[in-house]
Protein backbone atom coordinates (compact mmCIF):
# COMPACT_ATOMS: atom_id res chain seq x y z
CA UNK A 1 0.00 0.00 0.00
CA UNK A 2 1.25 3.03 -0.66
CA UNK A 3 1.36 5.74 2.56
CA UNK A 4 -1.46 9.06 2.46
CA UNK A 5 1.33 12.19 3.14
CA UNK A 6 -0.25 16.09 3.08
CA UNK A 7 0.68 15.81 -0.49
CA UNK A 8 0.01 12.99 -2.08
CA UNK A 9 -3.57 13.10 -0.64
CA UNK A 10 -5.98 13.62 -3.74
CA UNK A 11 -8.29 16.32 -2.69
CA UNK A 12 -10.16 16.98 -5.66
CA UNK A 13 -12.40 13.94 -6.51
CA UNK A 14 -10.49 11.20 -3.58
CA UNK A 15 -12.42 8.24 -5.00
CA UNK A 16 -10.15 8.34 -7.63
CA UNK A 17 -6.95 8.04 -5.51
CA UNK A 18 -5.79 4.98 -5.41
CA UNK A 19 -3.19 3.53 -2.75
CA UNK A 20 -2.32 -0.01 -4.51
CA UNK A 21 1.52 0.05 -4.84
CA UNK A 22 0.82 -2.73 -7.89
CA UNK A 23 -0.86 0.44 -9.63
CA UNK A 24 1.82 2.76 -9.33
CA UNK A 25 4.30 0.34 -10.77
CA UNK A 26 1.88 -0.48 -13.80
CA UNK A 27 1.61 3.19 -14.45
CA UNK A 28 4.89 3.72 -14.46
CA UNK A 29 5.83 0.95 -16.41
CA UNK A 30 3.34 1.90 -19.31
CA UNK A 31 4.19 5.74 -19.69
CA UNK A 32 6.73 7.03 -22.17
CA UNK A 33 7.99 10.36 -21.08
CA UNK A 34 7.83 11.66 -17.03
CA UNK A 35 7.55 15.66 -16.54
CA UNK A 36 9.61 16.42 -14.03
CA UNK A 37 9.43 19.68 -11.73
CA UNK A 38 11.32 21.45 -9.58
CA UNK A 39 11.97 25.01 -8.60
CA UNK A 40 14.42 27.30 -9.49
CA UNK A 41 14.71 30.61 -7.29
CA UNK A 42 11.17 30.08 -5.99
CA UNK A 43 9.56 29.31 -10.06
CA UNK A 44 8.75 26.38 -11.15
CA UNK A 45 10.15 24.32 -14.21
CA UNK A 46 8.87 21.28 -15.59
CA UNK A 47 10.67 19.62 -18.54
CA UNK A 48 9.53 16.17 -20.14
CA UNK A 49 12.61 13.40 -20.29
CA UNK A 50 12.61 9.26 -20.35
CA UNK A 51 12.84 7.57 -17.55
CA UNK A 52 12.42 3.57 -16.13
CA UNK A 53 10.92 2.40 -12.96
CA UNK A 54 13.68 -0.50 -11.73
CA UNK A 55 11.60 -1.84 -8.62
CA UNK A 56 11.46 0.94 -6.04
CA UNK A 57 13.07 3.43 -7.91
CA UNK A 58 12.56 5.81 -10.77
CA UNK A 59 15.62 6.15 -13.10
CA UNK A 60 15.23 9.17 -14.56
CA UNK A 61 18.50 10.21 -17.63
CA UNK A 62 19.21 13.38 -19.61
CA UNK A 63 22.73 15.14 -20.43
CA UNK A 64 25.45 16.42 -17.91
CA UNK A 65 24.77 19.60 -20.09
CA UNK A 66 21.24 20.18 -18.47
CA UNK A 67 21.57 22.83 -16.16
CA UNK A 68 18.29 21.40 -14.28
CA UNK A 69 19.21 18.08 -14.18
CA UNK A 70 22.42 19.00 -12.89
CA UNK A 71 20.19 20.86 -9.83
CA UNK A 72 18.04 17.87 -9.53
CA UNK A 73 20.98 15.82 -9.27
CA UNK A 74 22.29 18.17 -6.29
CA UNK A 75 19.42 16.97 -4.31
CA UNK A 76 16.37 19.50 -5.27
CA UNK A 77 13.34 18.60 -4.59
CA UNK A 78 11.61 17.28 -7.63
CA UNK A 79 8.04 16.06 -8.61
CA UNK A 80 7.75 13.89 -11.30
CA UNK A 81 4.76 13.34 -13.27
CA UNK A 82 3.50 10.23 -15.59
CA UNK A 83 0.09 10.52 -17.36
CA UNK A 84 -2.03 8.40 -19.73
CA UNK A 85 -4.66 9.60 -21.27
CA UNK A 86 -6.89 6.51 -22.11
CA UNK A 87 -10.10 7.85 -23.42
CA UNK A 88 -12.64 11.10 -23.79
CA UNK A 89 -15.58 10.30 -21.82
CA UNK A 90 -19.09 12.13 -22.89
CA UNK A 91 -21.53 12.71 -19.94
CA UNK A 92 -24.80 14.10 -20.84
CA UNK A 93 -23.97 17.18 -19.26
CA UNK A 94 -19.96 18.68 -19.99
CA UNK A 95 -19.59 19.34 -16.03
CA UNK A 96 -19.26 15.65 -16.12
CA UNK A 97 -17.58 14.75 -18.86
CA UNK A 98 -14.20 14.27 -18.68
CA UNK A 99 -11.05 11.96 -19.85
CA UNK A 100 -10.61 8.30 -18.53
CA UNK A 101 -6.69 8.57 -17.78
CA UNK A 102 -4.14 7.06 -15.26
CA UNK A 103 -1.58 9.15 -13.39
CA UNK A 104 1.10 9.26 -11.39
CA UNK A 105 3.41 11.57 -8.81
CA UNK A 106 6.26 10.99 -7.41
CA UNK A 107 7.89 13.72 -4.81
CA UNK A 108 11.39 13.12 -3.68
CA UNK A 109 15.14 13.99 -3.86
CA UNK A 110 17.30 12.19 -6.36
CA UNK A 111 20.78 11.19 -6.12
CA UNK A 112 23.17 10.74 -9.16
CA UNK A 113 24.63 7.32 -9.76
CA UNK A 114 28.16 7.23 -9.51
CA UNK A 115 29.82 5.74 -12.73
CA UNK A 116 30.03 2.38 -11.32
CA UNK A 117 26.25 2.40 -11.53
CA UNK A 118 25.54 4.14 -14.58
CA UNK A 119 26.12 0.93 -17.33
CA UNK A 120 23.46 -0.96 -15.20
CA UNK A 121 20.99 1.71 -15.62
CA UNK A 122 21.62 2.64 -18.93
CA UNK A 123 20.66 -0.75 -20.03
CA UNK A 124 17.42 -0.70 -18.00
CA UNK A 125 16.71 2.81 -19.48
CA UNK A 126 17.12 0.91 -22.95
CA UNK A 127 15.58 -1.79 -22.72
CA UNK A 128 12.68 -0.26 -21.17
CA UNK A 129 11.62 2.03 -24.15
CA UNK A 130 13.91 -0.55 -27.04
CA UNK A 131 13.93 -3.97 -25.45
CA UNK A 132 16.27 -6.07 -27.26
CA UNK A 133 17.91 -3.23 -28.60
CA UNK A 134 20.69 -3.29 -26.27
CA UNK A 135 21.74 -6.39 -27.77
CA UNK A 136 21.51 -5.52 -31.47
CA UNK A 137 24.31 -2.82 -31.09
CA UNK A 138 27.48 -1.80 -29.50
CA UNK A 139 27.98 -1.07 -25.53
CA UNK A 140 27.96 2.77 -24.31
CA UNK A 141 31.74 4.00 -24.64
CA UNK A 142 33.16 4.81 -21.65
CA UNK A 143 32.82 8.80 -23.03
CA UNK A 144 29.25 7.99 -23.31
CA UNK A 145 28.59 7.15 -20.13
CA UNK A 146 30.43 10.13 -18.54
CA UNK A 147 28.29 12.75 -20.19
CA UNK A 148 24.99 11.20 -19.31
CA UNK A 149 23.41 11.73 -16.04
CA UNK A 150 21.49 9.19 -14.72
CA UNK A 151 19.33 10.27 -10.99
CA UNK A 152 17.14 7.65 -8.91
CA UNK A 153 14.68 8.66 -7.53
CA UNK A 154 13.18 6.28 -4.49
CA UNK A 155 9.56 5.85 -4.86
CA UNK A 156 8.63 6.46 -1.38
CA UNK A 157 5.71 8.84 -1.80
CA UNK A 158 3.71 9.00 -4.52
CA UNK A 159 0.32 9.68 -5.50
CA UNK A 160 -1.86 7.61 -7.81
CA UNK A 161 -4.92 8.91 -9.36
CA UNK A 162 -7.04 6.91 -12.00
CA UNK A 163 -10.67 7.35 -13.83
CA UNK A 164 -11.99 4.50 -15.72
CA UNK A 165 -15.54 3.10 -16.76
CA UNK A 166 -18.40 4.94 -18.35
CA UNK A 167 -19.81 8.31 -17.55
CA UNK A 168 -20.63 9.17 -13.61
CA UNK A 169 -24.12 8.21 -13.00
CA UNK A 170 -26.41 11.21 -12.90
CA UNK A 171 -28.16 12.06 -9.77
CA UNK A 172 -30.96 12.77 -10.76
CA UNK A 173 -30.39 11.12 -14.10
CA UNK A 174 -30.61 14.07 -17.01
CA UNK A 175 -33.25 14.36 -18.81
CA UNK A 176 -34.13 14.63 -22.16
CA UNK A 177 -33.94 18.23 -23.53
CA UNK A 178 -37.56 19.14 -25.47
CA UNK A 179 -38.76 17.98 -28.21
CA UNK A 180 -35.20 15.70 -28.00
CA UNK A 181 -34.47 12.35 -27.29
CA UNK A 182 -31.86 11.69 -24.12
CA UNK A 183 -27.99 12.16 -25.18
CA UNK A 184 -25.95 9.55 -25.96
CA UNK A 185 -23.36 9.07 -23.12
CA UNK A 186 -19.98 6.62 -23.52
CA UNK A 187 -16.39 6.53 -23.75
CA UNK A 188 -14.33 7.36 -26.84
CA UNK A 189 -11.00 4.92 -26.28
CA UNK A 190 -7.57 6.33 -27.19
CA UNK A 191 -4.53 4.14 -27.79
CA UNK A 192 -0.89 4.60 -28.85
CA UNK A 193 0.06 2.40 -31.92
CA UNK A 194 3.33 2.24 -33.75
CA UNK A 195 3.13 2.40 -37.31
CA UNK A 196 5.35 1.12 -39.67
CA UNK A 197 9.11 1.27 -39.19
CA UNK A 198 10.91 3.91 -41.41
CA UNK A 199 14.52 2.88 -42.21
CA UNK A 200 17.29 5.82 -42.11
CA UNK A 201 18.54 6.65 -45.58
CA UNK A 202 21.76 5.01 -45.03
CA UNK A 203 20.59 1.47 -43.57
CA UNK A 204 22.58 -0.64 -46.53
CA UNK A 205 20.35 -3.36 -49.22
CA UNK A 206 19.61 -6.46 -47.69
CA UNK A 207 19.45 -5.56 -43.61
CA UNK A 208 16.10 -6.48 -42.66
CA UNK A 209 14.39 -5.17 -39.72
CA UNK A 210 15.61 -6.04 -36.53
CA UNK A 211 13.82 -8.06 -33.55
CA UNK A 212 13.86 -5.84 -31.03
CA UNK A 213 11.06 -3.58 -33.41
CA UNK A 214 8.52 -6.07 -33.32
CA UNK A 215 9.04 -6.38 -29.36
CA UNK A 216 9.05 -2.35 -29.09
CA UNK A 217 5.68 -3.31 -31.38
CA UNK A 218 4.22 -5.39 -27.81
CA UNK A 219 5.59 -2.34 -25.56
CA UNK A 220 3.87 -0.34 -26.99
CA UNK A 221 1.03 -1.91 -27.26
CA UNK A 222 1.10 -3.10 -23.73
CA UNK A 223 1.18 0.75 -22.54
CA UNK A 224 -2.99 1.17 -23.65
CA UNK A 225 -5.57 0.43 -20.53
CA UNK A 226 -6.15 -3.31 -19.88
CA UNK A 227 -9.18 -4.23 -21.95
CA UNK A 228 -9.69 -0.98 -24.02
CA UNK A 229 -7.49 -2.33 -26.98
CA UNK A 230 -7.67 -0.91 -30.16
CA UNK A 231 -10.77 -1.49 -32.33
CA UNK B 1 8.78 34.74 -33.19
CA UNK B 2 9.00 33.84 -29.72
CA UNK B 3 11.27 35.56 -27.27
CA UNK B 4 14.56 33.47 -25.83
CA UNK B 5 14.55 34.09 -22.39
CA UNK B 6 16.92 32.65 -20.11
CA UNK B 7 14.34 29.88 -18.92
CA UNK B 8 12.86 29.50 -22.06
CA UNK B 9 16.52 28.86 -23.70
CA UNK B 10 17.29 24.89 -24.52
CA UNK B 11 21.00 24.55 -23.48
CA UNK B 12 20.51 20.53 -24.49
CA UNK B 13 20.62 19.90 -28.22
CA UNK B 14 19.95 23.78 -28.87
CA UNK B 15 20.17 23.18 -32.69
CA UNK B 16 16.02 21.18 -31.29
CA UNK B 17 14.91 24.75 -30.32
CA UNK B 18 12.25 26.22 -32.21
CA UNK B 19 11.62 30.08 -31.84
CA UNK B 20 8.60 29.92 -34.79
CA UNK B 21 4.91 31.22 -32.91
CA UNK B 22 2.83 28.77 -35.19
CA UNK B 23 4.78 25.76 -33.77
CA UNK B 24 3.95 26.36 -30.59
CA UNK B 25 0.05 26.67 -31.28
CA UNK B 26 0.56 23.50 -33.53
CA UNK B 27 1.67 21.61 -30.58
CA UNK B 28 -0.09 23.03 -27.73
CA UNK B 29 -3.41 22.51 -30.24
CA UNK B 30 -2.39 19.12 -30.92
CA UNK B 31 -1.92 18.04 -27.15
CA UNK B 32 -4.77 16.94 -24.88
CA UNK B 33 -2.94 17.17 -21.35
CA UNK B 34 -0.75 19.40 -19.94
CA UNK B 35 1.74 19.42 -16.46
CA UNK B 36 1.54 22.11 -14.31
CA UNK B 37 4.11 23.07 -12.11
CA UNK B 38 4.02 24.79 -8.89
CA UNK B 39 6.03 25.95 -6.13
CA UNK B 40 4.50 25.16 -2.83
CA UNK B 41 6.71 26.08 0.42
CA UNK B 42 9.99 26.16 -1.67
CA UNK B 43 8.99 22.40 -3.38
CA UNK B 44 7.76 21.39 -6.85
CA UNK B 45 4.34 19.87 -7.50
CA UNK B 46 3.11 18.77 -10.74
CA UNK B 47 -0.37 17.86 -11.89
CA UNK B 48 -2.15 17.17 -14.99
CA UNK B 49 -5.21 19.07 -16.54
CA UNK B 50 -7.37 19.54 -19.56
CA UNK B 51 -6.58 22.81 -21.76
CA UNK B 52 -7.33 25.12 -24.36
CA UNK B 53 -5.26 27.47 -26.44
CA UNK B 54 -7.32 30.52 -27.13
CA UNK B 55 -5.12 32.91 -29.22
CA UNK B 56 -2.63 34.18 -27.30
CA UNK B 57 -3.85 32.57 -23.95
CA UNK B 58 -3.99 29.21 -22.57
CA UNK B 59 -7.17 27.94 -20.42
CA UNK B 60 -6.71 25.74 -17.76
CA UNK B 61 -9.32 24.43 -15.65
CA UNK B 62 -9.98 22.21 -12.48
CA UNK B 63 -12.28 22.29 -9.84
CA UNK B 64 -12.57 25.12 -6.84
CA UNK B 65 -12.15 22.33 -5.01
CA UNK B 66 -7.94 21.90 -5.58
CA UNK B 67 -5.69 23.78 -3.50
CA UNK B 68 -2.81 23.57 -6.21
CA UNK B 69 -5.45 25.23 -8.35
CA UNK B 70 -6.27 27.47 -6.63
CA UNK B 71 -2.53 28.58 -5.62
CA UNK B 72 -2.19 29.27 -9.14
CA UNK B 73 -5.16 30.83 -9.64
CA UNK B 74 -4.17 33.58 -6.75
CA UNK B 75 -1.27 34.28 -8.98
CA UNK B 76 2.03 31.90 -7.80
CA UNK B 77 3.95 31.46 -10.92
CA UNK B 78 3.29 28.04 -12.97
CA UNK B 79 5.63 26.43 -15.50
CA UNK B 80 2.92 24.28 -18.16
CA UNK B 81 4.04 21.47 -19.82
CA UNK B 82 2.97 19.71 -22.95
CA UNK B 83 4.72 16.79 -24.85
CA UNK B 84 3.77 14.73 -27.46
CA UNK B 85 6.08 11.18 -28.26
CA UNK B 86 6.32 10.54 -32.37
CA UNK B 87 8.27 7.97 -32.23
CA UNK B 88 11.62 6.00 -31.09
CA UNK B 89 14.28 6.59 -32.87
CA UNK B 90 16.70 3.63 -33.36
CA UNK B 91 20.15 4.98 -33.72
CA UNK B 92 23.27 2.38 -34.32
CA UNK B 93 24.43 3.58 -30.80
CA UNK B 94 22.01 3.53 -27.39
CA UNK B 95 23.95 7.26 -27.13
CA UNK B 96 22.34 8.83 -29.97
CA UNK B 97 18.64 6.77 -29.62
CA UNK B 98 16.07 8.95 -28.84
CA UNK B 99 12.32 9.51 -29.39
CA UNK B 100 10.84 11.91 -31.77
CA UNK B 101 8.83 14.52 -30.00
CA UNK B 102 7.14 17.72 -29.53
CA UNK B 103 7.64 20.02 -26.72
CA UNK B 104 6.59 23.21 -25.13
CA UNK B 105 6.53 24.46 -21.86
CA UNK B 106 4.77 28.06 -21.14
CA UNK B 107 5.94 30.07 -17.96
CA UNK B 108 4.14 32.80 -15.96
CA UNK B 109 1.29 33.73 -14.11
CA UNK B 110 -2.68 32.81 -14.18
CA UNK B 111 -5.42 34.93 -13.48
CA UNK B 112 -8.25 33.54 -12.89
CA UNK B 113 -11.46 34.30 -15.10
CA UNK B 114 -13.73 36.12 -13.38
CA UNK B 115 -17.84 34.68 -13.79
CA UNK B 116 -18.56 36.77 -16.87
CA UNK B 117 -15.78 35.45 -19.03
CA UNK B 118 -16.24 31.79 -17.81
CA UNK B 119 -19.23 30.04 -19.95
CA UNK B 120 -17.08 31.01 -22.92
CA UNK B 121 -14.00 29.73 -22.21
CA UNK B 122 -15.79 26.46 -20.70
CA UNK B 123 -17.22 26.44 -24.47
CA UNK B 124 -13.38 26.74 -26.05
CA UNK B 125 -12.14 24.45 -23.65
CA UNK B 126 -15.80 21.82 -24.02
CA UNK B 127 -14.75 22.38 -28.21
CA UNK B 128 -11.23 21.46 -27.92
CA UNK B 129 -11.09 18.43 -26.32
CA UNK B 130 -14.52 17.20 -27.77
CA UNK B 131 -15.76 19.41 -30.81
CA UNK B 132 -19.28 19.77 -31.38
CA UNK B 133 -20.64 18.10 -28.19
CA UNK B 134 -21.56 21.45 -26.47
CA UNK B 135 -24.44 21.87 -29.07
CA UNK B 136 -25.30 18.50 -28.45
CA UNK B 137 -25.91 18.33 -24.38
CA UNK B 138 -27.43 21.25 -22.38
CA UNK B 139 -25.52 24.35 -21.30
CA UNK B 140 -23.86 24.54 -17.85
CA UNK B 141 -25.34 25.90 -15.06
CA UNK B 142 -24.24 28.44 -12.93
CA UNK B 143 -23.67 26.60 -10.01
CA UNK B 144 -21.38 23.93 -12.00
CA UNK B 145 -19.94 27.26 -13.71
CA UNK B 146 -19.34 28.48 -10.36
CA UNK B 147 -17.56 25.09 -9.12
CA UNK B 148 -15.02 25.14 -12.02
CA UNK B 149 -11.97 27.20 -11.85
CA UNK B 150 -10.34 29.22 -15.23
CA UNK B 151 -7.06 29.98 -15.47
CA UNK B 152 -5.83 31.85 -18.02
CA UNK B 153 -2.11 31.77 -18.65
CA UNK B 154 -0.52 34.27 -21.32
CA UNK B 155 1.44 32.99 -24.18
CA UNK B 156 4.70 35.39 -23.28
CA UNK B 157 7.01 33.22 -22.50
CA UNK B 158 7.59 29.68 -24.22
CA UNK B 159 10.01 27.30 -25.19
CA UNK B 160 9.29 24.48 -27.77
CA UNK B 161 11.81 21.83 -28.88
CA UNK B 162 11.17 19.13 -31.70
CA UNK B 163 12.49 16.29 -32.94
CA UNK B 164 11.85 14.35 -36.32
CA UNK B 165 12.97 12.69 -38.90
CA UNK B 166 15.44 9.90 -38.81
CA UNK B 167 18.82 8.90 -36.01
CA UNK B 168 21.47 11.50 -36.63
CA UNK B 169 24.22 11.09 -39.03
CA UNK B 170 26.85 9.45 -37.44
CA UNK B 171 30.38 11.13 -36.92
CA UNK B 172 32.52 9.23 -37.85
CA UNK B 173 29.57 5.93 -39.15
CA UNK B 174 29.23 3.33 -36.62
CA UNK B 175 31.12 0.60 -38.18
CA UNK B 176 30.07 -3.08 -38.38
CA UNK B 177 30.68 -5.73 -35.40
CA UNK B 178 32.91 -7.72 -35.76
CA UNK B 179 31.72 -10.41 -38.45
CA UNK B 180 28.06 -8.68 -38.29
CA UNK B 181 26.78 -6.49 -40.87
CA UNK B 182 25.62 -2.91 -39.29
CA UNK B 183 22.65 -2.57 -37.62
CA UNK B 184 19.33 -1.17 -39.01
CA UNK B 185 18.92 2.42 -37.87
CA UNK B 186 15.47 4.36 -38.32
CA UNK B 187 12.17 5.30 -36.40
CA UNK B 188 9.52 3.03 -35.35
CA UNK B 189 6.52 5.90 -35.34
CA UNK B 190 4.02 6.51 -32.60
CA UNK B 191 0.61 7.50 -33.09
CA UNK B 192 -2.68 7.85 -30.75
CA UNK B 193 -5.66 7.14 -32.59
CA UNK B 194 -9.49 6.65 -31.64
CA UNK B 195 -11.19 3.30 -30.64
CA UNK B 196 -14.69 2.14 -30.75
CA UNK B 197 -16.99 4.57 -28.95
CA UNK B 198 -18.64 2.49 -25.81
CA UNK B 199 -21.68 3.21 -24.94
CA UNK B 200 -22.78 3.93 -21.14
CA UNK B 201 -25.08 1.04 -19.60
CA UNK B 202 -28.33 3.89 -19.65
CA UNK B 203 -28.55 4.72 -23.33
CA UNK B 204 -31.30 3.80 -24.30
CA UNK B 205 -31.91 1.69 -27.54
CA UNK B 206 -32.35 3.18 -30.81
CA UNK B 207 -30.19 6.42 -29.52
CA UNK B 208 -27.36 6.63 -32.23
CA UNK B 209 -23.86 7.75 -31.50
CA UNK B 210 -23.56 11.05 -32.05
CA UNK B 211 -21.37 13.56 -34.78
CA UNK B 212 -19.31 14.41 -31.78
CA UNK B 213 -17.39 11.45 -31.67
CA UNK B 214 -16.84 11.10 -35.55
CA UNK B 215 -15.42 14.81 -35.36
CA UNK B 216 -13.39 14.09 -32.10
CA UNK B 217 -11.76 11.03 -34.72
CA UNK B 218 -10.79 13.35 -36.86
CA UNK B 219 -9.15 16.03 -33.88
CA UNK B 220 -7.15 12.80 -32.25
CA UNK B 221 -5.97 12.13 -35.74
CA UNK B 222 -4.74 15.21 -35.91
CA UNK B 223 -2.71 15.04 -32.92
CA UNK B 224 -0.35 12.88 -34.49
CA UNK B 225 2.89 14.56 -36.20
CA UNK B 226 2.82 15.90 -39.59
CA UNK B 227 3.62 13.50 -42.37
CA UNK B 228 3.46 10.32 -39.74
CA UNK B 229 -0.50 8.98 -39.90
CA UNK B 230 -1.39 5.52 -39.12
CA UNK B 231 0.32 2.43 -41.45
Amino acid sequence: MLEITARTRVTRLPYRQVTQRHVLDEVLDAGLVAHVALCVDGEPVVLPLGYARDGDRLLIHGSTGGGLLRAAAAGAPIAVGVTLVDGLVYARSLFDSSMNYRSVVVFGRARSLPAAEKARAMRLLSERLMPGRWDEVREPTAKELAATLVLELPLDEASVKVRTGPPSEEDPPEPAPPGRPRAWAGVLPLHTVAGDPVAAPDVEAGIVEPESLETARRRIAALNAPGSGPA
